[in-house]
């Protein structure tokens, strides 16, 4: 049944390729409402009175903690809005135009006729503001994550990887990085999430990697999260807490799920998940310790796959190279086929009657 | 002749006022094309050799310094788009839904047929890889914005002031801060801007308070800004070496002029440029050090629109309230009254020729 469903899934996405780009790229799009707002987070103080004339660090406050959101709403909008939340290292700008210059996630969408709220989680990019103090230490690391978002083997990129060869879509790629200006905390950003939830109503919930774990959090904490889409969830995996798996060692370190109480997990069967991953994950250790942490992220998300569909959930699992589409990184959403990749989130809503 | 082209601004605005609202508040905005990217910045490495298997920070880069950019080109978009470039603890959020939410200078120009750019500059918001390490101390520091921001004395508003009752407003207000996430450096951001001028072409330059000096700089760097638009610039004046004014003392602290060449300084004779400031700005000193180092600001940039003009320059200086419009803040282009505010800047892009 799902491998029938995902066969139906590249049938669908060679028509629409033949069919769309031409007339996607060109058209203007018709924007019916667009802003930005912050959400959720909380105000600090610190001891004393304030003095207007004398100001100093007593009795005053500080807002943080906040996701930061920026939206769009197509005229004749579908009635399920996509929240966007970027990976690790990332922010917003992970869902607009892509590296090598094509439409990202954001147009593509719109142009499908979503409403699309881009989040910069709490600590990150334009929601900067953090209640919690941390040094940024401007290290040299391009060549791990070009390694860890599996581009390829530093200097290399692996052979069909759907990644451009222009250095300029590299130099993009690196420099839409941006740091955490405070600690990440699962609870502080899954927090913003639900409050963002709460303020727009019900939607869709599609995340990228590192938002994968808060992303479970947020769909157990409030019922306006109506699906969850994830690529590459790379953490925080939670199985109810009497069922924990085992960790898994890897060249890359120990990868550990995370338990929960049973009826917090039960929540995570009533809503359609779909979960993607790329190409170049061996199935077998390895040295290299970026492509080894992937492998055990890959084997424990289909653990967690069967434990949410054995109790009745709806986890449709896509490791695209077993659906023939390959050279994919850690970032599908943006790779050089991402309309395609796009087409199988279409789908996906469409089956499922989000649209 | 300036005091007929403020009153002619009045006269202007009080129509498009009556006319104006409910047709923009409504209509769907024709995008026809909108992204982001980043541009400009610079690479450092670590010394060593990378080593894929074992990684350390031996041999790697950090692309940082950049800007980021978000732009969207309306349909049939006017010849020279405007590049909106935020002040000190902002992001390009500043252009953006206003605090208490209505239509910011992003979609108001875009609804005039403006191609809009926003700027995060180097090391802030979305931008926020460094080459320069920096700690953030997550200060509780909001009255002081409150009484700098000219919002009043806290914790009252001042009497009239152009910003909401709406305590959600100032909520959100403080929420649109960010930190810098690396030392701020005039010739970093200004260096960045120019990158951007190269890339788009001509343009006019739009800043608030701190981007105002790094503004002229940028002016000063390309000539492909066509004019600059500067509201409430707060440091950065620039002057002819060999005629720097004396420092002005205040009790918020002394504020210098900076010296460039005469060769540099000519270039500001040589473009359109109009520069806002708003209300409740002494013009005796005060011990409030908040308000204080408005005024010997306002008293500042009017020697220094008396230095470009009397070389041939073509800078308007708008004190609001000389024109009758009181009660604005810090953020003119935000305030209750943005919209007055932004057809102040409409004429005077008529009025120069560059609409």
């Amino acid at each position: 049944m799902k491998t029938l469903l995902a066969a139906k899934f590249v049938a669908a996405t060679m028509l629409m390729s033949l069919l769309g780009p031409l007339h996607a790229q060109t058209a203007p799009l018709s924007i019916h409402e667009q802003g930005s707002f912050a959400v959720g987070g909380s105000v600090t103080s610190s001891a004393g009175t304030f003095d207007s004339l004398k100001p100093s660090p007593e009795g005053q406050t500080l807002h943080g903690d906040h996701a930061y959101v920026f939206y769009q709403v197509p005229e004749n909008a579908r009635r399920l809005p996509l929240v966007l939340w970027h990976g690790a290292g990332q922010s917003s700008k992970t869902w607009e135009t892509t590296p090598d210059g094509r439409e990202g996630y954001q147009n593509i969408f719109l142009r499908r006729g979503f409403s699309v709220y881009l989040i910069d989680q709490p600590r990150r990019g334009k929601a900067g503001r953090s209640t919690v103090p941390l040094a940024l230490t401007a290290s040299a690391d391009e060549q791990q994550w070009f390694n860890q978002f599996r581009l390829g083997v530093w200097p290399n990129l692996f052979p069909g990887v759907q990644f451009s060869r222009d250095p300029q879509a590299l130099d993009q790629y690196f420099r839409q990085m941006t740091p955490n200006t405070g600690p990440f905390d699962v609870e502080v950003v899954s927090d913003a999430t639900v409050a963002l939830f709460k303020k727009i109503g019900p939607g869709v919930l599609v995340t990228h990697s590192q938002a994968g774990g808060p992303g479970w959090v947020t769909a157990m904490k409030t019922s306006n999260v109506r699906a969850v889409v994830a690529y590459e969830p790379g953490s925080g995996f939670v199985f109810p807490q009497d069922e924990l798996p085992a960790p898994m060692a890897s060249s890359g370190g120990p990868l550990e799920a995370v338990g929960v109480p049973m009826a917090e997990f039960m929540k995570l069967t009533r809503i359609p998940i779909i979960v993607f991953y790329g190409d170049n994950i061996p199935e077998k250790p390895t040295a290299n310790p970026a492509e080894d942490s992937w492998r055990v992220r890959l084997a424990m998300a289909r653990l967690w796959r069967d434990a949410v569909n054995r109790r009745g959930g709806d986890v449709t699992f896509v490791h695209l190279p077993e659906l023939g589409i390959r050279g994919n990184t850690h970032f599908p959403f943006s790779d050089l086929n991402s309309r395609e990749i796009a087409d199988l989130l279409s789908d996906f809503l469409k089956t499922k009657h989000l649209d």
